[in-house]
């Protein structure tokens, strides 16, 4: 298996719709993942699985039920644990995040949605 | 649990060492690090954990035993899979990393060194 550096900004020029996290790469059990995103997602939380968020561009606002909003920009994390329910969302802007999470964690969460990705594509 | 933004400017003022990684994050059973590196670490595997390198400032040059060197610079990720012995390195240059690995892993695999850090500090 041959290493190779993995290029965010030609990964992320590789497509173009919101709220479809495509892999980039995997280690560990989890998947490494690219996202872009505007407006609302929807509130959702993941019981067993911790996820992070690394903004490359943009602000990404998460709402929580029991603490204030954050705003997250680029160069910044936000790692959310595992049982908290969230919502991400964006000003109108579009943002740009890489994500790292469990194979196993969709990104709604419990929550089956319209905006639920069930098959997750390799880029 | 407050959850809080990460800022990796900021936890990168907080270190000046070369090769001694801080903790500034846990997800899913790994810990999120940063570090700073110059010049040569050491040859080393790691048997069972695969290791994330994101470069954000400089170019990681990394040698194997089979396989061409690869040079790595900023937004951009090197993937090593458990058991690829490698040999991170820089030119003279100081180098930023940001790494995540399973809290088990030791920076140096299973090669006991001078560089080996053995316990790891939050910052």
């Amino acid at each position: 298996m041959k290493v190779q550096s993995i290029n965010l900004e030609e990964k992320f020029s590789k497509f173009s719709t919101h709220w479809t996290p495509k892999i980039i790469g995997e280690l560990n059990g989890q998947y490494l993942k690219l996202a872009k995103v505007k407006n609302d997602f929807v509130w959702h939380s993941h019981a067993h699985e911790d996820e992070l968020f690394f903004v490359v561009k943009g602000t990404l606002i998460m709402e929580y039920r029991d603490q204030p909003t954050t705003r997250t920009g680029p160069g910044e994390i936000l790692i959310i644990p595992k049982g908290v329910e969230h919502l991400p969302r964006t000003e109108d802007e579009e943002v740009w995040l890489m994500l790292c999470e469990p194979k196993t964690t969709k990104h709604t969460g419990a929550v089956e949605h319209e905006k639920t990705v069930k098959n997750l594509e390799w880029i």
